[in-house]
């Protein structure tokens, strides 16, 4: 029953647009959910697009427009008018309509607002448009239900009547005292099985969670996935209930977060997506690539120092890749298994040195193995046994010391406040570089006696 | 509002359960969350951790085994008699039921399952036991609230009513006909507000997602989350109802999906985490690091081929790792945002062609931008025209080889069913460099007349 996009199917669109047939466009999208159609206009041209989504009722275009990707939205609105613009966004959730808001133009959205035809909505938009995007206020909608705690059930099942249009997900009602400070909620399920007269004084669950406005979104993703909770009230500093955040926005910053740590792992800036334009990549991953060719031009730099060496004993160049790249994975290795227990933080942290204490242990028994191995190889092909002593001396100490920049660099960088993830990568793979010339370069300047 | 524990915490529990003041760690704990008390649980020793969850009621020691790492919970378990811990699956979730079973040796679980009090819910995990952990059936749980299509809403309730206890979070109630077979939901929402005696025919929502128990995790995951769902129904092929998917378990489905693909990413297989024993580290990381070292011994005896060339030109040993490296992380960067677009299926594939396109695209941009600076160094420290031009034409050659590897081969792997988050990382790098130094060397056997 999933929906899948055929290339036929879009080519279908596309010829009854250009023939600007609407009743068939219509036909054709009725049966799908606006996340369907939203894929798409990811297919068409936005002339195209915009021919569709004005076909559709109003109420469909916003879930069409609040599901659109912000760049792709952005790029589409430039064929709307302000006054188009403010019929969608005047029946958005408060959070979508000040996401879409936020990406246009001053001008725009200040017309759009003032056009506004719900002025509650307005109201909710100019409050939510004060927060930033990565903290509780900027995530939070407007629309909940609320109730007062001298309610009865069926005053608030009268107030949910009233409210039931604008808030789509419910989950719960947020009890209040006379001055709007959230006391705590009450479950849909106890509203539906309680007696119609029954102060809700006597229902509702103190025992909740809730968050202040400024609290950081990863700090709010973990709050909710750690309690396993729907929906999070909003507080401010007097604990005036002001919104509430919902698990499918908590969803979507989880994955974000995960595919930017990703991104920022594998040496790119920013949110780079593969049909963004060339230059956007290029700029994207431009600065890594500079990073590590300065590490690259210092280990030039360096090993020509030992070019003396080099003519002496050519064989040792051949060696220089096993050094770098060695130390480049275990190096990566341990920068992730940090990376990830930062992560996931459920208990108290271990100490710094318990932590080295583990990886120098594993890198004990890989670099073990590992220098043994090519050990074996130097002398199966017939190199000298103080070349293999060399390349399998350099080999553990590089282990070694990688693992110790792979556990101290993220720790380093997180207490500093700057997120591990984005240097981890390129910065260790560069370091380690460097530092696995000097060990093997200086180990064989002490034991080959150059 | 956050509960933060502190070691001071954790020390006074400690004390409290050496003096087996059951009482008092009452006391303590009764004002936190189950979540909390696990965190503290994760602190103690596992004879320590029985004594405290041994103090608490079963339905809130319950709670804290379903909140427990799968791994801290088997060994945890180890502790507990089957009568006890039969005690604790009579009242899980179904699905946690089935989790915490399938960690136990088969004679505990059948133990368990034969002393369970609530047949129904022996019965419950005979029939989840029988999925995969990776499959919508192995996420799925079997409370849910289901109402017959001929029923009034009064009817209805009354059926909430006697399953309030088993189901926590109830969402909607599913709509089924005389066979069971799924035909719609009713949010509790319109329940609340419909007069009593509506039939429910005339109410239910026949638009909705559902999905087979066949189906892998990563789909229902990405259904969950494309359209915002709370809870998923799950059927058999003939349609009818077996149990529903909530979304608490699918955000987990997701961070553990973005964790196991980042230490792919990083060259670790399975799932290690950093306090887990130095044996399952080594043998997690130990595989690509071999494969890397295969790589390394390649290279040497590559290189070792061009001794001749060394000898003569000593300086072009200097210039070995920035070929690796920039081949490593063009390669690495180019392969992550094929990644990320791999697993965001919102629209229909670009081909190959139009990828590599834009790839080389970027690829001779940040070429040109790189080599011309590495080639101004190579002037600059008195190198010969002739290196200048060798080195900077193999950067240039490295960067299109590694974007082209980054593009094909997890398009590769994902064709053949490999997840390409595993093989990516180290797979590239190592190609990457056997491929670099390979144009390098040619190139200088080329242009320097060797």
């Amino acid at each position: 029953m999933t929906f899948e996009l055929t290339k036929e199917f879009v080519e279908h669109i596309k010829e009854l647009v250009q023939q600007e047939n609407a009743p068939a466009i219509r036909t054709e999208l009725k049966e799908l959910f606006p996340e369907d159609i939203t894929s798409i206009l990811y297919e068409l041209e936005t002339e195209q697009a915009r021919f569709v989504v004005n076909q559709l009722d109003t109420k469909l275009g916003a879930k069409i427009l609040a599901d659109l990707d912000p760049n792709e939205r952005r790029d589409f609105l430039k064929e709307f008018t302000s006054e188009e613009i403010s019929r969608y966004v005047n029946i958005l959730d408060s959070d979508d309509a000040v996401d879409l808001l936020n990406e246009q133009p001053i001008r725009v959205r200040e017309e759009v607002i003032a056009l506004l035809e719900d002025r509650e909505q307005a109201r909710f938009i100019l409050d939510l448009l004060h927060y930033d995007e990565d903290v509780a206020g900027g995530l939070m909608q407007k629309e909940l239900v609320k109730a007062n705690v001298n309610w009865t059930v069926n005053q608030c099942i009268e107030e949910l009547r009233k409210q039931a249009e604008d808030v789509e997900k419910v989950y719960a009602v947020y009890v209040v005292d006379d001055h709007d400070r959230l006391l705590g909620l009450l479950s849909l399920k106890k509203i539906v099985l309680a007696h119609k007269n029954t102060k809700i004084e006597s229902l509702y669950d103190s025992d909740m969670h809730y968050v202040e406005t400024y609290r950081p979104a990863e700090e709010v993703a973990e709050l909710m996935q750690r309690y396993d909770l729907d929906a999070l009230p909003v507080v401010n500093v007097q604990g005036r209930l002001l919104g509430r955040i919902t698990i499918d926005d908590i969803v979507d910053v989880i994955t974000e977060q995960a595919s930017s740590d990703t991104l920022a792992m594998a040496g790119i800036t920013g949110d780079v997506e593969e049909d963004d334009t060339v230059w956007e990549q290029t700029r994207a991953r431009l600065p890594w690539l500079l990073v590590g060719m300065m590490g690259g031009i210092l280990a030039a730099k360096f090993i020509s120092f030992f070019e003396d060496d080099l003519i002496i004993v050519p064989a040792m160049a051949a060696f220089i890749p096993i050094i770098g790249s060695t130390g480049g994975n275990v190096g990566i290795q341990t920068s992730s298994i940090i990376l990830q227990s930062l992560a996931d933080k459920s208990g108290l942290d271990a100490g710094v040195w318990q932590r080295l204490l583990r990886m120098f242990a594993v890198a004990f028994i890989n670099g073990l193995i590992i220098s043994s191995i090519v050990f074996g190889f130097n002398l199966l092909i017939g190199n000298e046994v103080q070349l293999a002593v060399v390349v399998s001396s350099a080999l553990i100490s590089v282990i070694f010391l990688a693992s110790f920049m792979g556990t101290v660099t993220p720790l380093l960088l997180d207490k500093l406040g700057i997120n591990p993830a984005v240097a981890s990568g390129p910065f260790i793979t560069t370091a380690n570089d460097l530092i696995g010339y000097g060990v093997y370069f200086g180990l064989a300047h002490l034991l080959l006696d150059l």
